[in-house]
């Protein structure tokens, strides 16, 4: 039936950007969103942080892609409506959505700020709302969700700054809170340095934290250090530096997705110490047990954080000046932008220009 | 020379037995211990358990031993007598020994009362005293330590109960503290139902947990809940149940030292849900990290556990008369106990009886 078209199956009308099959690539897309309802907020959408994910949702490399396809879950704009009964925010507002946009509100997860954790929470695209609908995320030009999943952008931060730590940023500071690795002085690893890296590197210094980077890259070592404000730079290959620091660090924020060994992470930490994943290899890991009881040692998974921490987190980014680096990119480079990411050839995140650049086909 | 031979390297007599090769078979041993030093308690060993890696040691599985080895870290008895600066112990005294009789005393570790977790801790058996000579286990008619390895059996509690909880006891008991999971009404889980897990049971449920064992043997459910308490009883290999239980615990302590799938039971956990490993398979295990991710769940290990809370244990054990169900068995019957220990027939703890029944070969 027409009415089930992404472009009438709801009264507002939206356009972005689409993929429409593995291929990945994404153009124009004329879709709608729904009426403002009386909880919900509408905006703008003025920049849309591009994510590792987008990368493997538009290629149906997780396999769970529904096409079209619209991506984007680091999204920031200003309201343009709001419903009868939403409390917190009012036309004119800066606001962003991450990666998620509704959750069951019932079970002990919601019940306790972790609505990340909501087995039934409702991803900002590719997944469906509870009217069976799509979701449709930020490369677009317009956005709407509940108030709940919305985030107040501080005034100081800029809404291209603002974006990537709805997802990015969220990522790596949850677990540093969670896991106790915030505290003044302590001493953490950081593994990987992209867009989650580099985030983890910028909220543990502002958090007091002793940093070392631990890449597989040596010409990352001047970055790392320099402009990122690490303490130190390990080259996880050089042996010898590896044995040298070996039960030196409190806790490590893994950001690896790529299968890559653990038994060297895990002999970095001191006793107590605790190895975050926070990228989720496809394939299991090999888990040496040993190493890990001797020294009560422990390895966890962390996945965003819940919409109570997401704010505390922007307002701590605010306060701090902790931002991205991003590179502002239009709409028109989001391709060949996609082909960078796959090289991890970024510095850090790619933003997506949407109100400048987003030209409607109407 | 012959001063080196372990019957005259030390002035004490002392007399056990000894595996003398990798066949595992134990048979009298004439050695010597040292001198009591002044910070030192000496005792006359009563009782002494079988722990699952005596087993191992006597028949080198891991690769470290050396013969001849006297075997035993579960250790009770009846102090002969204190060195001159002994503060916390005189003649007459019920003591024991568990895994360790030194440690560095100055590492972060042992400041922080886990001598198990010091990195140049000295075992119990089969290791190096700080003079170079070897330590020798409770398999024999006495011992010596210094008074901070040594740990007070209250008045309540019988030596031979005593004996066990000072490795497997203290194994389960501290990770249960440690990682919160001693709170009343919490749910965890027990894998594996041997000597380990048969005290995680008992202590869990003097904590007020709620407890679900966990195994791969339907026979021991009738044991499980009538005998030792626990409140379900769930065999792994049964998919709908497992399924059933999906999310159910707010942890799980894991004793089987095989090989076996960590998915199933990160399965079984909470959101912040904890899998404890105190049993270490010596290859590595698979790790799907996704799962880990997506509940903010942990993996971690756990060995024995420090001095101080070692003794906390024994007193908490005594106090709500948690005790190891054991076989107490004869000297002469040990090589038997080791075969069936094999077979994991014991029902949970050989104690050998050392007191009444270890013939001197003078």
């Amino acid at each position: 039936m027409a009415t089930t078209q992404p472009e009438f199956e709801h009264p507002n009308k939206a356009f972005g950007l689409a993929a429409r099959d593995s291929s990945g690539l994404l153009s124009s897309f004329n879709f709608s969103r729904r009426e403002t309802g009386e909880k919900d907020v509408a905006f703008r959408v003025l920049y849309c942080g591009i994510c590792h994910s987008d990368l493997h949702m538009v290629k149906n490399e997780w396999g769970v892609s529904t096409y079209p396809l619209v991506p984007g879950h680091e999204i920031a704009g200003i309201v343009t409506e709001v419903g009868s009964k939403v409390e917190k925010f009012k036309v004119g507002d800066r606001v962003g959505v991450g990666c998620m946009v509704d959750s069951c509100r019932t079970c002990q997860n919601c019940e306790d700020n972790l609505e990340n954790y909501c087995p039934t929470k409702t991803l900002t695209y590719g997944e469906k709302y509870s009217d069976g609908t799509i979701t449709y995320g930020g490369y677009s030009d317009s956005m709407v969700a509940d108030e709940h999943f919305v985030v107040r952008i501080p005034d100081g931060l800029p809404l291209e700054a603002a974006a990537p730590l709805l997802c990015a940023g969220i990522t790596v500071y949850s677990p540093l809170k969670y896991f106790g690795l915030d505290k003044l002085g302590l001493r953490i690893g950081v593994v990987g340095l992209g867009g989650l890296g580099h985030m983890a590197v910028k909220f543990a210094k502002a958090f007091g934290v002793n940093v070392t980077v631990i890449s597989t890259s040596p010409n990352k070592e001047k970055e790392a250090i320099e402009h990122l404000g690490a303490d130190t730079f390990l080259i996880s290959r050089d042996q010898d530096k590896m044995q040298a620091a070996i039960g030196t660090l409190d806790g490590i924020i893994d950001t690896v997705s790529a299968v890559h060994p653990l038994l060297p992470l895990i002999g970095l930490l001191k006793s107590n110490g605790k190895l975050v994943m926070v990228g989720a290899p496809e394939k299991p890991l090999e888990l040496p047990v040993f190493p890990l009881i001797m020294g009560r040692k422990l390895i966890a998974g962390s996945a965003i954080g819940g919409m109570k921490e997401t704010q505390e987190m922007i307002d701590f980014a605010a306060k701090h000046n902790v931002k991205p680096d991003i590179e502002v990119i239009p709409v028109d480079y989001v391709n060949t932008a996609m082909e960078r990411l796959a090289k991890a050839d970024v510095k850090y995140r790619f933003v997506i220009d949407i109100g400048n650049t987003l030209k409607t086909s109407s």
